[in-house]
């Protein structure tokens, strides 16, 4: 078998879409708590999870001290495999600098285009994906969305149509 | 890499909980349409895949001749993965004839304990979950539940508490 | 003005479709918990509402002791204005049998077509519309669905299509 | 009978919370179609109504002009009973306007502090209970939330809570 389910996986909570609310006093989005306990109740998810919020912000507005905390997780945790919930707009900055510096371990990001909380979410699907992506796949660094999963060097997000996919490659 | 994003996927409809329904006129449950190019648009999916609905059933209902059928649609179709959406009550049943009968082939049940109409299911999260295993895992027989993938050999739903879990093996 | 918000609302519960679960252990609908509290959470209900749970059951199976419960209640609460919420089937027999018995309060009978759990209920409109009109109409017993209002004597539900009507009544 | 529900209704809508949606290419809350047709399905509404969208806008952002449309359309159209959907920040102010120059008609506001796509939406409660008062009250213009009515002129928005209450009116 290429995979064990009773293997504790880390999962790394740092916002997004996936995590907005809308705040009925002023009429905007923000964050307040993850939902990610909750939709892993709604999938009755059964696997051995350690889970860290590590920050709640928008992934436009993640730093490179926000990305720096992320590395530093990833590679002090006795994990092996992770899942990275974070916002899609900076999704493959922060997955490239991943690739480069962590080693060894199946890190998977997720997220999504639309809130958990707006009833239509996509966030559900894609959690269930990259749970069973970083359950399967070789160490390296990954993108899971719309129930595909790319790695870190070949994604980007098409920005028009709001989808992941594979990035051309020049000169090979 | 060990996986494609492009190979086309054959996922079977069989109905199960997943498809069931609330007839408001009479009150009781029943099966219309596949709820599963809906589950699958709300997901933005974006894979290839083939989608056939080969019956609308409860799994306590399904026939020797029903799961003959799936069988004959597994080893008849082209695509070498395979998902097959299923009532969770005989789930084990089922997987174990295909185990026995189809060779060569990566194919995944997956379904759910609450009906994906009904608000709050499992089922998106169990169908992110099986197309993600479905990529990614060598030929064989799973059931994908719980965000944990079984063997088809190893699996067995616990039925007092709605999970599905290994079976132990006895003399090993 | 013709009302006061200031003035209590008794409401109570009985159960019906309004109420059902789906249990996802045996795959069959129940009663557990009301989800009337729940559902003036999400309406953001400012009313002073007096709540009581008589009974959780189908209105198919309502006993004649059951109705007498309900009359009793009706009678011997201090409020002048009563909601009632109560399975769709037998909603006209209740109604009659407490314009019978029931004096100088304005009771208005409500409840849903679909369970409020299962995601697309009309149970949340109905409810709206009933704390609307038990404030509004003069003493008498009232049918509140699908935004229309019917007085006890003349309401049945046309049991094929699923909605309240106005009974003909003959020789008038 | 102090209503009758054969009577036409109009229904004009002028966006606000109600109808806000969540752009996933880029974040934001925006209006698209109005959901109005679909809550009144979901509400399964038998009312005989009149329904017209006059603009989308948030109510932050209505002109005086925009006003105007909504008073002539009030007193233009043949209908005696008119139920609004308006942004709730600034429906005491329309309908104060209309209180002054709409006569001999009973118009309701109401709206909603969630979106009707964001799942867990007071909207269906408040369009309920403003179907119903609509039906039920004299002449007047009134703003139907939280179940409760208020008349236009003693009725103010509690901003940091996020209710309608009675305004105090002092010397009267």
């Amino acid at each position: 078998m290429t995979f064990s389910t009773d293997e504790p996986i880390r999962v790394l909570i740092t916002g997004g879409t996936f995590d907005k609310e809308y705040d009925e006093i002023n009429g905007r989005l923000y964050f307040k708590d993850s939902h990610l306990s909750e939709m892993l109740a709604l999938g009755r998810c059964k696997l051995n999870l350690e889970i860290r919020t590590l920050m709640m912000v928008d992934s436009l507005e993640m730093t490179e001290a926000d990305r720096e905390i992320i590395v530093e997780q990833c590679r002090a945790c006795p994990e092996h495999r992770i899942v990275i919930t974070h916002g899609t707009d900076t999704m493959e900055t922060t997955a490239r600098m991943l690739a480069d510096k962590v080693d060894g371990k199946t890190v998977v990001l997720t997220g999504a285009m639309i809130p958990y909380k707006f009833g239509s979410s996509d966030g559900l699907f894609n959690l269930g994906s990259a749970l069973a992506f970083v359950q399967t796949l070789p160490p390296g660094v990954y993108v899971a969305m719309n129930a595909q999963c790319f790695s870190a060097e070949h994604v980007r997000k098409n920005k028009q149509e709001g989808v992941f996919e594979q990035k051309e490659t020049r000169s090979e």
